[in-house]
């Protein structure tokens, strides 16, 4: 029986020398990839109670959306500066070069609220600190931090300490 | 029974006077309107053969992937310019001011298979279009292109003219 990192195209050296890259476009690019992988990640939230799921753009829309439909829950959009419509809250956070800025409605979350957070991909956790204190501002819970792929060697468990972190498949390195 | 435009926020005057920006972010954060919107997707293909579902980064990604999940298709990743790591093609095309490029990997279309693109909202039609011209250079064909909002006052369909487009809430103006 194949497993999720069997449909995954590993790209070696890329974007630098000594990183392999993880292509989840060759997962989505095969049906039974695809459902695999969200099968994989609904899993992960079995007996888990929450009230929301929200997903950073773009990667975690592409994840996200299908578990908010078999699970039925609402689903959240973080977005980049200046593109949701409504009122909303901002967090900036550092990149390797320079910051990002993510947003959310803030309507989105309502305070007691019990919200997943999911990403296609663990990596530094910066995008997903600054979703989860998004949250947090807005009053609502972060439950846990749910992620297809993980690169332990970046290390962003130690960012996201104190939050449940949850992968489906864990890399060793970068 | 509550239809999908029920769950649509209208923000009238918004990005400028006269124009009445829809916005689904309300659909999605309501658990009913999500899976309704997706459904009532999925119904327009029923009957439809097709082989690959395509979305454009990053609304296309929100509805197109629980739709891929549920009639068991790959979903294909329209995205800008830069971001997708492998081979690709890409397509330039004219927005308001100045212009835009998409990109899509070589080998996500098949010569010979069936397209089907999804995205939320026509309202020029030229992504769209661009889109199924990188399907075409790759030998696909381009079954259907589906929306779930349609702004008949933008005349999105005349740009696509010679396919088959379909929508769910078709609204008269821009």
């Amino acid at each position: 029986m194949k497993k999720v990192e069997d449909y995954i195209r590993n790209i070696p050296d890329f974007p630098e020398e000594g990183i392999i890259f993880r292509d989840v476009t060759s997962v989505l690019q095969d049906a039974d990839g695809l459902k695999l992988a969200i099968d994989e990640l609904v899993k992960k939230l079995e007996g888990v109670e929450f009230d929301v799921l929200a997903g950073a753009e773009s990667r975690g829309f592409i994840f996200g959306m299908p578990m908010a439909y078999l699970l039925h829950k609402p689903f959240v959009l973080i977005r980049k500066a200046g593109k949701l419509p409504c009122e909303t809250i901002s967090k900036a956070y550092d990149l390797e070069y320079g910051t990002a800025t993510i947003e959310m409605h803030k309507d989105a979350v309502k305070p007691g609220q019990k919200v997943v957070l999911v990403d296609d991909l663990i990596a530094t956790g910066g995008t997903m600190k600054a979703a989860a204190e998004l949250v947090e501002e807005l009053g609502g819970t972060v439950e846990m931090i749910l992620f297809l792929l993980e690169l332990k060697g970046l290390n962003g468990r130690k960012v996201l300490e104190g939050y449940h972190v949850e992968s489906v498949v864990a890399y060793e390195g970068k």
